[in-house]
């Protein structure tokens, strides 16, 4: 077995997601961290590569200078992927450096600010022909994909209504005030783009319901607000939904909800019966039969269905978190590259990550839940409508 | 101790609510069941009565009957009370004709059709002087006494955001085509008026917003669908809502979450913390501090607050259902009328039930959301403003 | 419909259990409680009546006075059935007394004080062929009846383990010392008997398991304890069991679990899952079959058993009770009664109550328990093999 | 930053536990897993360690020749500490030699099969002064942190009761004549010693008592039974316990409870009120102060003690597992490591995890629980006095 190598552009000291990048990533041991750019501020950058073990001669101190040095590398000895865990504003032009220049590259969410930049990005990668994923993280749970097959395989009959929910409550008070970092690039639109919690979370719920159901979003009527005075960004938004097909949604995602931690959740009801998630409680996935007793299905047991029994690690009662979620991202990741270099078909579940698409459609929702919001209209169109669409293929 | 002499109208044999009522009614053994027309077909009326062991004079074939012959007995032999049970389009001229006689009344929500019936009722209230009480049951709950009295107190600072959710699936299918009384007269517009499930569960879920929160609702935006065919009213709906002062809102009512039970749940966010009820877990309240532990308030407690204790009749742990929150309605009806009859004023404890006040509230609440949904504006002007509106005293 | 006559000798004003017995006697609309000797002490006696509206005639200043004059009525004017909610060192001579001259009866648990005292009741019942029940009330709960249904069906396979637990914290410190009532009698050896928590709850824990396993108790191994000082009787009790067949098991009853409320809950452990239910939830039971998903079932269902359906008097997802599961014992015991009457012959279900046979083995289950947890044999014999056992017949 | 370099026993393809503790060791980025003797059976060490990507020089076909090669090495190259994984059967003399030799050790549990070679290993351990620790995971989590904080702290005052129970249903078949490897070792008493359940499990159970409360046992009452037939050791274990100071525990262990998954759990009970903490729900602690309402800790906030955050990777609702407990452990036993390294003196929280002194006392346990159900004295003494009994200092 060899081991990717992976580089990394953001995430220096005190950056609460680079580490999680950087432990989803190595727990199997297929991957190793042999590279960064680890923060926009060369002392630091430095600074903090060194503190991670990086070899002095790639702990870069600029994400240019280390797209430079690694191109001049032989291609084996190269970064295999470049995850890009930077602040939203530098999403763009890292992403397409490196993707263009044949870097396959794993991204955080939202993917980038605008669709013209997201636009952009598809053509890039559908040129460069590069693997690159978007870290939807919570698509990446065993009993998400397992609710996605359920939807699929008809348990549920014809799905009528969904309701997703992203309730937090870390930006109930002016927090970006108190010198706490992430809430001050989270409620800055230079760093965050136009929107705040409808983008940093909702984004997420949209991704989820799109990941499960399959359903595509016709038209919404967006509300949102900012609660806490002086802030520059909506920290709650509730949208009405309404599906291609006939299906109705409500969406909400919340930064103010006091006393919430991160309680992702959605539900959705077919004709036949409904089906429950909740982020917080992620082993357990709740089916409710029409006329029959509900049932609490559970991480790491054979009646599950294969992606989500190839997406554990422990059996079932040994509880997996976020942080495996977040590692079954990258293991698709690496079973996608790995196919690639190796001229190998992968087979369908090694695709089994959030892609360029999956990013592009999330940007275009948070511009069209912000139109919304601004709008007297009650119902805006919201479908999306890529110039090219076509799945990534090697 | 002297019992109260209840009179009924609807209920007869096979009618679920009626029996609630009734059981709710005299389990504290200060209600005596004596007299009812209790079906609007006389047959059925009189089996009905004769099963539940009235007496053949007070067994009444019509209601019009009943009402004359009570009136003609002396006043300390008459029934003290009416309660109102039949399908909702006889609401309105059984109660006023009660009221007007200068009975006392009990009756099920939502109160009546339209708006103009409600403000007739109470006018007609207001001039009789009779005790009035709308059945919104899940106000009777003790631990919704304990959230309201809570959100009085400030506990979660200024009110931000209200979820309140009712889910039920019992119409998913179409239930009112196979002989299910329950569901012919509710889904007929002629016996439930111009909504359906909006108008059977959303003004519960209004009232219980109104009851908690004390917010007033301002504007609303609703979408209400019929998803079975065939249906003649709405079987879900979606509703955000902006309240005075700045509070955001949403809500859903559904009749068609298959899989749902009885799924009546609030979540109420302030500035300083969140509070969540349950009504299938109802003998629990969820207090979130924003910066402390969970706590989880159960009933029984002496921690709780008077109103709350009041409403207990058992000790903590041992479950309270949905018949003692019904029985805390007419708990509250029956101090009161005692209070009237005895010309004692009342502690306010005893005026703690839905009066005909909250039932026009309901009802102007249900025609603004067809209105609402079936506008094209965003935002449809909802608030309430009765021609009269003084709290009723005797 | 003829109402049942109730009477009672007991609770008082201020009593707990009476209150409840009342209440679950009279909400179904076929019962009136019509006489009453409610407390030891005459003034009090005659003062309880008076408050609950009992008629000068039949409120009666002592028990024998009230047998005495009952019995002077004609048969059709008497009461039907007594209930004996007394402290427990009179549940003996009263129930005696009554059963002998013919009443009909309900007595609360535990039955009575002494194995001696217990077999002589069973012979007086079976002589005089009265309907008696014992008010385990928990028994009563309709997912407990399906529990039992499951069981005895054979879902689980061959039962191998019980867990049964009965925790309560309440007398966690020194009540008795400080005026509670019922901590009062509850420790006092002379009211109460050779038990404390293993007499007022572990006898409930025995009942649920006998009832729902059908399982009979071979050996046990205890351990009580008094934790408080001051206290005459134990306030916490373990058992390892060993049932007849193989079966394992393991009971604990505490009042001194400081913080549980009444935390009354079985798991049961077949060959081919497990079942588990728990009171303060009392509407849910868990199925957990080896190899599938967790299944919840829910009162109200049409998936339900029949006694299960008959037990309930709302649809699913409206919360039933703890005086719910008291009804249904006098629902049934009034069927038994009725059936009595007239001579008719009553279903199977009728006789769904705990009978003086419930109440004896109770009694000695409560002595073995004492016997054990004072010996230093490991393993007490503790089968119970009543000097004639047969089900009541009429 | 330096990595430590790790070395494992056992652990080959398809085991299990081997790669949960690589997967705990690396996941930090501060261990990289560089040798390895990863199966008795020399073949299949050596295509697992090819597997895993070590080098064919360290990639070792026996844990003998690794002891011997890794000892001819520079100190600096040497492996740091070895993971030790083996069937229990093993644990013994692969710990000893190598602690022997000086390399620190990680050992999974149950630590040896008999006193004897546990007081051998302590004596071992005490002489080299290697850094040893056993890997109890469950005391790795942050609420078990936090529990043990809060009972030191007097929050429950005198603790009266302890409930532990583990029950798993895995067992509940004859899975071991099915070729299932794990079930066939764990029920062989030549690679697992003289208990099954009780020492699979009940080993885990005893560990997380003493952990939070450090209550000592006294004396035991043991029922053990094998409820398959054929079956060599135990499946069920059911203890009454006695500690010093006069508490009173129930210990459940069961590998047949049909339909449960990894269900550990502990209730503790003081005079001031209870906690309670489930394995399946780790991110939670409960605890019930006796006269106020519940209060549910969540992992990640900042009320919790300095052990469990510093034990947490990811905010407050974004869930953590069993793996990320297991990383507890190891992340401790580097700061050991790297402390004794460095000759620095630890900080207390360095040597938080379980040491040889744990292992030897979960040891002694089994042992006097296996006595004990062989036994008719209803208690054992099962007290614990090692022959040298001092922490472990550098």
């Amino acid at each position: 077995m060899k081991k990717l190598k992976m580089g990394m552009v953001g995430g220096g000291s005190g950056a609460l997601i680079g580490a999680v990048h950087r432990r989803a990533a190595i727990m199997d041991g297929e991957v190793e961290f042999v590279a960064g750019a680890l923060s926009s501020n060369r002392e630091k950058a430095l600074a903090s590569g060194r503190e991670l073990g990086l070899t002095d001669e790639r702990n870069y101190a600029s994400w240019e200078r280390m797209l430079e040095d690694e191109l001049s590398l032989q291609e084996k000895e190269r970064i295999d992927f470049v995850s890009i865990v930077t602040p939203n504003h530098m999403h763009h032009p890292v992403a397409r450096a490196f993707a263009e220049a044949g870097f396959n590259v794993v991204l955080d969410k939202p993917m980038v600010h605008t669709s013209q930049e997201a636009e952009d990005l598809m053509r890039v990668v559908e040129s460069s022909g590069v693997v690159f994923a978007v870290t939807y993280t919570y698509t990446g749970y065993p009993m998400v994909k397992q609710a996605r097959h359920m939807v699929r395989e008809g348990l549920l009959g014809e799905v009528r209504k969904v309701i997703v929910e992203y309730n937090q409550g870390w930006l109930a008070s002016q927090l970006e005030e108190s010198g706490t970092k992430q809430a001050e690039w989270r409620t800055d639109p230079a760093r965050s783009g136009i929107a705040g919690a409808i983008g940093d979370i909702g984004s997420h719920a949209e991704n989820l319901v799109s990941t499960i159901t399959g359903l595509e979003v016709a038209e919404i009527c967006a509300d949102l607000t900012t609660f806490v005075s002086g802030r520059r960004l909506d920290d709650d938004g509730n949208l009405l939904i309404r599906y291609e097909g006939g299906a109705k949604g409500v969406m909400m995602a919340s930064q103010i909800s006091a006393g919430e931690e991160n309680d992702l959740r959605i539900r959705i009801y077919g004709t036949e019966g409904g089906l429950e998630w909740r982020q917080e409680e992620p082993n357990y996935l709740f089916h409710k039969p029409a006329e029959e007793p509900e049932r609490v299905l559970k991480r790491g047991n054979d009646y599950l269905c294969e992606e989500a029994r190839r997406a554990s690690r422990l059996p079932a009662g040994h509880p997996e978190g976020f942080i495996e979620a977040f590692a079954n991202v990258y293991m698709n990741v690496v079973a996608a590259i790995s196919a690639k270099q190796e001229q190998a078909k992968p087979d369908g579940l090694s695709w089994d990550f959030p892609t360029v698409y999956d990013g592009a459609q999330g940007v275009h929702f948070i511009e069209k839940t912000v139109e919304s919001s601004r709008s007297d209209e009650k119902w805006s169109d919201a479908r999306w409508r890529p110039p090219a669409r076509q799945r990534q293929t090697l």
